[in-house]
């Protein structure tokens, strides 16, 4: 199973969102939702060990957490609409600290990163925090013991914002490993992206892959 | 200089698209939407060394090719919507054989795929295309007589749909190296990535990284 948690700076936590200003009312709800294309589709499937968690930290409050899990995912197509769509369909939920699930897949509390990696720290899970100045994920793959932490990661992100100090010092406290993904910064989705590529040329070098992503009602979310 | 050929099997190539249904009666248009901010956007910036080509070979033809220039690039963001915006413009203009601007950095003509490909030919460029058993590119950056063709390199790469048997047979007579990007069949856009990422590090590698990507307007295109 693998983890990404997003941190959405501005990103809404309630109302009714506009599908047509995902970028400007919803606070930057656009990138969330390449996140969720990246971290869940590939072609012709999707992947089911996958989780993306998004952080929700904008107006109007308090935060909420929406998950988007691969396992039970249906009707979520890989365009930003449509993922958005379902984030909007969350965000007009009645939310509590108990976990609700607005449609087939996508879940809703109230929330904030502190308790989510309290969560993930107490389950054992190894937290790894992108951050450029971390370890090449490509050269942590070389190595079994760092490739059979990275399949079982939670993958912490910032948005097109970035990570605030509060936010990192969380992080920090967790004792989240730095991992990088290359010489460029990039968009969090571009990240995603580029650390399950990592995590499937270890799986195919180490001859566990091949869990069959593709699943009876996968050729609904074609491309 | 590094150029993207996108294959778009039923992309429209005229009459008004709808931004609220890009994927349905665009013709899957959300495919080279991702397909451009994958090929354009970085943090906080733009590559202006990139150009994408997108071959719309939809309804009601004949086929046009729309291309997005990183160079002169303007009034782009991240989102799906805004390269939309900007593919729908350049749908309205009166097209013809010569390439023209519709909107700062986006131009649009008749042509299809293998007029392109012949032009890239006559310039020498090496062509490259992404086929699951080609050569993996994290391989081939690590020759530097091979890094250096990948720099200058067309990718040709297909939508959802793949590419059909005559768009191979004019891609195969052009001779053009195929490559793959790792173990799994993903996305367009997500190919998109791991290619320039792949590039990144070789440029990294070889110290000719740091062409300043960020230019002054680039903040504007932030994430």
């Amino acid at each position: 199973m693998k983890d990404f948690v997003i941190i959405g700076n501005k990103a809404v936590n309630g109302g009714k969102i506009s599908l047509n200003d995902l970028p400007g009312s919803a606070g930057r709800m656009d990138v969330m939702c390449r996140c969720i294309t990246s971290a869940l589709f590939i072609s012709f499937g999707m992947r089911r060990d996958v989780n993306i968690w998004l952080i929700l930290k904008g107006e109007p409050g308090p935060e909420k957490i929406v998950r988007f899990n691969g396992e039970t995912m249906r009707s979520l197509n890989p365009d930003e609409r449509s993922s958005g769509s379902l984030i909007q369909k969350a965000l007009l939920v009645n939310a509590s600290e108990i976990e609700k699930q607005s449609t087939p897949g996508v879940f809703v509390r109230y929330g904030n990163l502190e308790k989510l990696l309290d969560e993930f720290e107490k389950e054992g899970r190894p937290l790894f925090y992108l951050k450029e100045d971390g370890t090449d994920i490509l050269e942590m793959i070389q190595t079994p013991e760092s490739a059979a932490l990275l399949e079982n990661g939670v993958y912490i992100l910032g948005d097109n914002q970035g990570v605030f100090e509060a936010d990192e010092k969380t992080i920090e406290n967790t004792g989240a490993s730095k991992i990088s993904i290359g010489p460029i910064s990039i968009l969090s989705s571009q990240c995603i992206t580029l650390i399950l590529n990592a995590l499937d040329r270890a799986a195919d070098a180490a001859g566990t892959a091949g869990a069959a992503p593709n699943t009876p009602n996968a050729e609904s979310y074609e491309e």
